[in-house]
């Protein structure tokens, strides 16, 4: 993209640029270290005193520590090396899928140290109920991590359904039957709680963990299917945060109707329903396994079904290609799991319907279903590192459970 | 979007940010002059007197112009009204369309100060023969701007096809004719030369100029069909600079061949040809004045073929609706003029395939075919409101003409 953005004067201030320089400190400890100090100030172009006394501070407020000499390998003086703390401030990723609840805490190096899940068939049940029982997972692991000495810095919950921007509020997900859910009235963090679409949490855990290059369209599946657009490292979420709704772009103008109103759109050739039903198949819980099962076997109707949502999926993002111009497409969520027998209709139809010199990469994602909790989990110790200042002190104090 | 972005350290130091502080002086005056400096220091939250400051730079640099004590409306002291300056840079914005070339001269106040055209129909003729009559504009409208004192301090070219991202390179132009075009060995600008997408060039200037919030898609016709994505203000160029293809996004998957190996791409109903041709008609030139012409007179095959072209628009753009969640869709270039009898179809399709709490406003380019020419002179000028700094004293130098 082009064109400068402009931070507010307010931000050029000492302690705005303090602010700043303290984050850029945590990020590059996470994306190289352990370094010593001189390694830091070395890659951030800042002074050595400069960079201590940030240290310092990083160290003071538990987010950084100090492991101590490290072996001297390059000239000079060995530094004290310094990593991101491992008791420091942890996030914690929750999820609400169509067929399970999960929770997670993550530290800020990235180790997940707590995990519960539980089995269960949300669809057309009380929100308040599922709610309560994701409740009860968070707490688990917040217990857990708090046992080990971690801070709960906040909570980031998955849903599969579309989430009005800045809020908490699921404007509908579908698969469960939800309609302007408010889950900040269900889940008791205050401020510490964020909630997002599954499909953009899945595309960050790529884009954080898979070092996905930072343009790519994520293409997920549960029931329905969602995707994110990532653009210059930063999720594309549009004007209401309905952005990706790849499920409901038009394939066949003129054909199935699709309860969202439209005709022909993807869902009704790509969607598990659409699947299912193609393949001459009925399934309870996660239909992906079956369908793959089956395929594998040479199940001749689960294969076309296959073939053709390949198509599909060929098509819809064919035009997504020539509107976006990702660097690459990933396959994640249930989809991972099918590419072998989706890729190669899939394929064919992108090469063809977009220019040579402009064909994106199609990767599977290695992350599958697990992509959306780490991606909750993540995005709270993102705002850690971006912001190390709001959770010196009393930062277990915003996480309020 | 989501996420911050980090500036480097070496941002922070005194001279980046003095660079910016000048840059935001400048937008402020831009945006909401005249201004008193006591008005900029209030809007941007520096002080009065690091405001005079930066002003006397700017003044001195030419940028900025002291209109003398301006009348006292408000509380306190009248002050000296600041304005941008009508004798400082101005920025060259040039054409090169299917069958006219054009420049125009723009000052910092955004007033055309120059304008130069030629109807030809540039189809098939040799790139350099064409860009040497374009340099024989561009060399007028800059002779004439420096006769009323403008330093122009740099040149952007529009062009009707894909532009390699952050080069001079016309990757292909098939209207034209021509394929790997690097206009910067043809055009003696060197580094203040810069070359864009006609499209792009046109939804800048909605941005800038006509006050468009900055996320909408801007879609445009001259005989294919381009289109730009803004998000929060920025163009999105894609990774090779390909974005905003949709005269290449599906419409019906095993409709007519595509030229681009596709097949019912959104081109071969809504393009000019396409168009032409479901009316029975041919024209030389630009025909959207005589099928505007058949359409109002009557003419049943004219009202078919622009309502089957608005039925195609609307599918291709309800696929980007979902994908992209944009505040506005605004249609420009020659579709500006035919939109009375593109709209109710392209509507309806609009209206049936995307969420009712998610459809754009759909609006109609008041500056039409005008739009990529005044979007080419304005990128100059953003430039130089940008970075301030890189046009003081040797501005000048920088356009090499």
């Amino acid at each position: 993209m082009s064109g400068p953005r402009r931070p507010p004067a307010a931000e050029n201030t000492q302690q705005g640029i303090r602010r700043r320089n303290l984050s850029l400190v945590l990020h590059t400890v996470a994306d190289h270290g352990p370094l010593s100090r001189a390694a830091v100030a070395g890659r951030i172009g800042l002074t050595r005193a400069a960079v201590s006394s940030l240290v310092d501070e990083l160290i003071r407020t538990g987010l950084l520590t100090d492991l101590g000499l490290e072996q001297s390998g390059t000239v000079g003086r060995p530094g004290s090396a310094l990593s991101l703390s491992d008791r420091g401030p942890c996030g914690i990723g929750a999820e609400v899928g169509v067929d399970h609840l999960a929770a997670v805490a993550v530290d800020l190096r990235g180790r997940v140290r707590a995990r519960a899940t539980a089995e269960v068939d949300n669809r057309g049940r009380p929100a308040g109920t599922v709610l309560a029982e994701l409740a009860a997972l968070i707490d688990r692991v917040g217990g857990t991590a708090r046992a080990e000495g971690l801070r709960p810095a906040g909570v980031a919950v998955a849903v599969p359904g579309l989430v009005a921007r800045d809020t908490h509020t699921v404007v509908r997900a579908p698969n469960l039957g939800w309609r302007e859910v408010d889950l900040g009235a269900h889940l008791p963090y205050g401020p510490a709680l964020t909630v997002d679409n599954e499909a953009n949490l899945g595309a960050l855990a790529e884009l954080w963990l898979e070092g996905v290059p930072g343009d790519f369209v994520h293409v997920s599946a549960e029931i329905g299917i969602g995707a994110a657009v990532v653009v210059e490292g930063r999720l594309l979420r549009g004007t209401h945060g309905f952005a990706g709704e790849l499920g409901h772009v038009p394939v066949r103008p003129e054909g199935p109707r699709c309860p969202c109103g439209g005709r022909g759109c993807l869902e009704q050739y790509a969607g598990e329903e659409a699947l299912l039903r193609a393949a001459g198949l009925t399934a309870k819980g996660r239909p992906e396994g079956l369908l793959r099962a089956r395929a594998d076997e040479g199940d001749p109707a689960a294969r076309r079904a296959l073939r053709a949502a390949g198509t599909a999926l060929g098509i819809a993002l064919a035009g997504t290609v020539n509107l976006l111009d990702p660097r690459a497409i990933v396959l994640g969520g249930s989809l991972a799991r099918l590419a072998p027998w989706l890729l190669p209709s899939l394929e064919r139809e992108l090469t063809r319907r977009t220019p040579q010199d402009g064909t994106p990469a199609l990767t599977v994602s290695r992350l599958g279903t697990e992509g959306p909790l780490l991606g909750a989990a993540h995005s709270v110790i993102r705002t850690v590192l971006d912001d190390p200042t709001g959770h010196r002190g009393g930062a277990s104090t915003r996480y309020s459970s």
